[in-house]
């Protein structure tokens, strides 16, 4: 509320309507903000310290875009990011990681106010978070400062601004407040966390804080003095929806704000202008940076896309992503340590570090969730185009980060490579069983588990033809594409075909009517078109292999195309898949079967556990021919 | 490696042959150690920072035993947890969390040995990692000692036994150390990760190190000198399977280890035997806390629990939590700062604090992570019966924990609540919709989502009876047991139906075959109740109503039942439920229906939601009569 307030306050385009829709459906004032520029909503937030996180991608931004536009004398980015923080952010281990690496990227564009007021739901947070937070900040390397705002915030301002001075380090301002301040019973309380204060404690309130002079003025000292009148007069006023947000001495002082704000804008567009003149095929550069737009070169290469040997998808996607960089410079990101093992390194570049923010690659550490988180922040803006990446099975870590991802629909591009149980020796803690599906059940992201070369290089191609969320990519650590090659196809139509979600990767000559449709994704395929030449060399049965590179486009397409695909489920249909589908098994009758993997993985060789887990050619053979009568 | 070779010295059931066999399937070593309390692998580790926090909950069950039975000059749990950490683990912010909390209890029994070498998978951690790592301790209450162990580790001993003497506060030993030190090329590298170092670095390290003199006294100076020699000395070893751990020296020096180990031991046993005879009593409730069995009398009051009007499923299981808290002292747990919301609070006890460990609650702070893979640590004595509880929407800040309670089949209760778009206002960060699958993909944990008090309470017994790993119960803020009330049912009968996963929960009267059948879990029993009386009503249907507690269940249940209660798919199916089920239409044929949520949520009331989403009684009626057909 506080949020909504100070941005009608400001002029943006949030009304009085608007506020008394305040958690209402449909309304621009949810419980929670959500993400929406426009109506300067700069992220959605709620689940705790990922807008904190946020705005260190949005201090890296502010960065990269000095260390890339800024000219002596020029300083069109040197803005300072203002974030504010609670004490349940600061008990989330995402702030922590978050917190150091800003540190260690020493970002003084950054400062974070901690409103640190000691109340959490539960209570005071003496009964579990006792540590010495300033501390804590200057270990990775914060300045650290204090307010007390507890008797009045008059210099508030000026505290900020001299922290605004330093360089080298981001910085924190430790404010002790209390919650509630000035209520009755509620105050200093966990009582006013969520809920409202209600009539009673706001007009004690008032009749105790400096608004009661504004209601003494209008309606006597007597009236603000009997609780009673006080509070008729203040439900006349909520049903006349006469709020305080209209009282003179605050619109006054807010549109001063906004004039000094619009005098420091032209001030700067004053500078822009100036740069475009002094600097003009630097102008033309950053006009074109910040106008994110995906020129058809890249395109066209993704689109005929060809590797000339088997290889792992991880080692695809790699060269696919460096392909794309070189072309887009929006395109930055990194892994957490694993750029090594995953194959999502800008081989055209270096690391950014503190003091030098020219590199496109970032070195998360092993801190998954703050590179998701930091991603994220990145992608706000809409002028990057961050990617994150780990192996499958470490997208647990991250995973609060990447459905806030897919709620704001940032462009941001997941790569999680070692996909399934073929990770091998490193045993079931490092292969991913569940994930393929649990990434899947998120609204509004596209999962792409690609199969090939092919397939890979499409999935870059959708993501930035489309720019409308995130997506993740999955791949092999192991070979995949010996088992999954078919030049054959035509690219135009094969793109046509993948944007639906699955296509017909391979039927027997003539088919007709399949008597056997094999569906499968990723490093399945392979197998699955195996196992068709086998039934047909065997059997003499006619088969039809459906790759499925992305479930969730499939399920979107339309009817016609899925029954064309399916037979109109009245083929026999088996559905091959490394991963965990449990539930669906309610769903299918005698005509389909699922051939996938209910349980946890194993160390041994990613071979003997195919042999284990019956995912090879002669198995899914003989599964398929138990159950096709 | 490491840790096998330990305990295969310290005399545990790991042969040389089982060390042959590592990371092979079905190996005792497999490439992460994985829980086996019989052959002295205490927990499953591999994931960064699980096995510290998994510490930190065995040091609070060291606290807790010490408090509950220990008597002036009867020291019986006094014993010390050491746990190893390295730099990934640091960066996590999983450790941050636990070692903050652990700190706020001043957990003296745990001392941290952070094996420093500043070298993770993608080289040096100064790219990414700068923060002060003492310092942070610090800041967490930790007293905080350095050991540079580059130049031996002789006084190693020394450290470790005056950190043991320090009271108050847990500890940490920062150890500065050379990763695959002695090697020619991969010393401090990140080449000696993960990788063995390969037969010509070994025998460089022989020629370098201590072990020369083993060699050179076996097979001769100009042997060891002679690389080429040595080389085949060391092949011709491994042929002969002749392990170095083998050798007199070790052994011996091992002995006398297992000897001083066993001396200690004895002299606790004859403690033990004093307190059997001074508290005799004690002893008893000693051995029964000990001896985790659950009795008859709970089981009871489970079988036949019933409340007296409707109400929210939250505070359902909170009751029945603290019923079977009341009998079972083996029950301790907490929240993340929503134990006012999820209702999961023992009342009848008070949170555990520093000095005072009496209590039986953990205020885990708005730490979910940390909360999770700290009660595993609490589960893996199998002593203790925790509970993890925050909204379900906030379980994924937690997955990685859940994930390897599940692996290692930890009797771990997770209590998560606020289920799906109903909690409403605070919209849809707050609001789950892919997480009740999310969590059902997950191998080896059951996931119940009761709709009324008698599957509330049956879930708990469904744990209690069984005790074979973690199950998660799914709770609702509304109330909805006045939809889904029906005490007609016998209740063993009804039980032994709940544990198959699903039962009929209504059907028309006098019905043979049904013209449809709505199956629904949790908070959509109700609704689909209701639904079922409309089409009776309307339309002269006869319908059958399958509530679902637990679709795991019901999927590994024997196909006769399954068959029995889906009339063998031969009847129009509707599967209401109120998350995302995306990809199972992949499976479903023009007999099938599936009403759930593919998008998500929004700042509105819960009611106003379930209009907008269609979950309600007309509006399924409406769809399924569409459908029907």
């Amino acid at each position: 509320m506080l949020l909504y307030s100070l941005l009608y306050l400001s002029g943006y385009n949030i009304s009085l309507e608007d506020i008394d829709k305040f958690r209402q459906m449909g309304s621009k004032t949810p419980g929670h903000p959500e993400y929406n520029i426009k109506n300067g909503v700069e992220t959605t937030t709620g689940p705790l310290a990922q807008g904190f996180s946020n705005s260190v991608g949005l201090a890296i931004e502010g960065k990269i875009l000095a260390e890339k536009f800024n000219k002596k004398g020029f300083p069109l980015f040197d803005y300072t990011i203002y974030t504010l923080m609670g004490d349940g952010c600061n008990m989330e281990g995402l702030s922590y990681e978050s917190a150091s690496l800003a540190g260690h990227l020493g970002l003084d564009n950054l400062i974070a106010i901690y409103d640190s007021n000691n109340i959490s739901i539960d209570g005071n947070t003496n009964i579990t978070f006792t540590e010495n937070v300033a501390k804590r900040y200057e270990a990775f390397g914060w300045e650290v400062d204090f307010f007390d705002a507890t008797n009045g915030v008059e210099t508030f301002d000026e505290k900020l601004n001299n922290l605004k001075k330093i360089k080298g380090r981001p910085k924190i301002l430790i404010t002790k407040t209390i919650i509630g301040k000035g209520l009755n019973k509620k105050e200093n309380t966990n009582k006013i966390h969520g809920s409202p204060a209600g009539i009673d404690e706001i007009a004690y309130f008032i009749q105790n804080s400096g608004i009661k002079n504004i209601f003494e003025k209008k309606y006597g000292k007597e009236s603000v003095k009997n609780i009673e009148k006080l509070k008729e007069i203040m439900q006349a006023r909520v049903k006349n929806k006469e709020s305080l947000l209209q009282n003179n001495e605050v619109v006054l002082f807010m549109k001063q704000c906004i004039e000094n704000n619009e005098f420091i804008y032209n001030k700067w567009k004053e500078l822009n202008l100036k740069y475009k003149k002094s600097f003009p095929k630097e102008y033309i550069k950053l006009k074109q940076f910040l106008n994110l737009s995906i020129n058809n070169s890249i395109k066209e290469k993704l689109l005929n896309y060809i590797e000339d040997k088997p290889d792992s998808t991880r080692n695809v996607a790699g060269r696919v992503l460096n392909l794309c960089a070189e072309q887009i410079p929006q395109i930055i990101g990194g892994s957490a340590d694993l750029a090594s093992s995953t194959k999502a390194n800008l081989i055209l570049s270096k690391y950014i570090e503190k003091k030098d923010f020219s590199g496109r690659n970032i070195a998360y550490g092993i801190r998954e969730h703050a590179m998701c988180s930091i991603n994220n922040g990145l992608a706000l803006n809409q002028t990057m185009l961050p990617f994150s990446s780990t192996f499958l099975t470490f997208f647990d870590y991250m995973k609060p980060g990447i459905r806030l991802a897919a709620l704001m629909k940032l462009n941001h591009m997941f790569i999680f490579s070692h996909d399934s149980f073929y990770v091998g020796e490193d045993g079931p803690t490092h292969q991913p069983i569940e994930h393929i599906n649990s990434l899947r059940l998120i609204p509004d992201i596209n999962v792409f588990r690609p199969a090939n070369d092919i397939e890979a290089a499409f999935s870059f191609l959708y993501f930035l033809e489309n720019l409308n969320g995130p997506i993740a990519i999955i791949t092999t650590r192991q070979s995949v594409m010996e088992e999954a090659y078919n030049n054959s196809f035509k690219r135009p139509e094969l793109y046509e075909n993948f944007k639906k979600g699955a296509y017909i990767f391979y039927e027997t000559r003539g088919l007709k009517k399949p008597d056997v449709i094999i569906g499968a994704s990723g490093s399945e395929l392979g197998v699955s078109y195996r196992t068709a030449k086998l039934i047909e060399e065997k059997d003499n049965l006619k088969v039809r292999v459906i790759s499925i590179p992305c479930l969730e486009l499939f399920s979107k397409s339309d009817k016609t195309y899925k029954d064309h695909l399916l037979f109109n489920k009245e083929t026999f249909f088996v559905f091959i898949e490394a991963g965990s589908h449990r539930g669906v098994d309610l769903f299918y009758d005698k005509n389909m079967m699922l051939i996938d993997i209910q349980h946890f993985g194993a160390s041994a060789s990613g071979k003997e556990l195919q042999k284990e887990y019956g995912i090879y050619c002669e198995a899914i053979y003989d599964k398929i021919k138990r159950n096709i009568n």
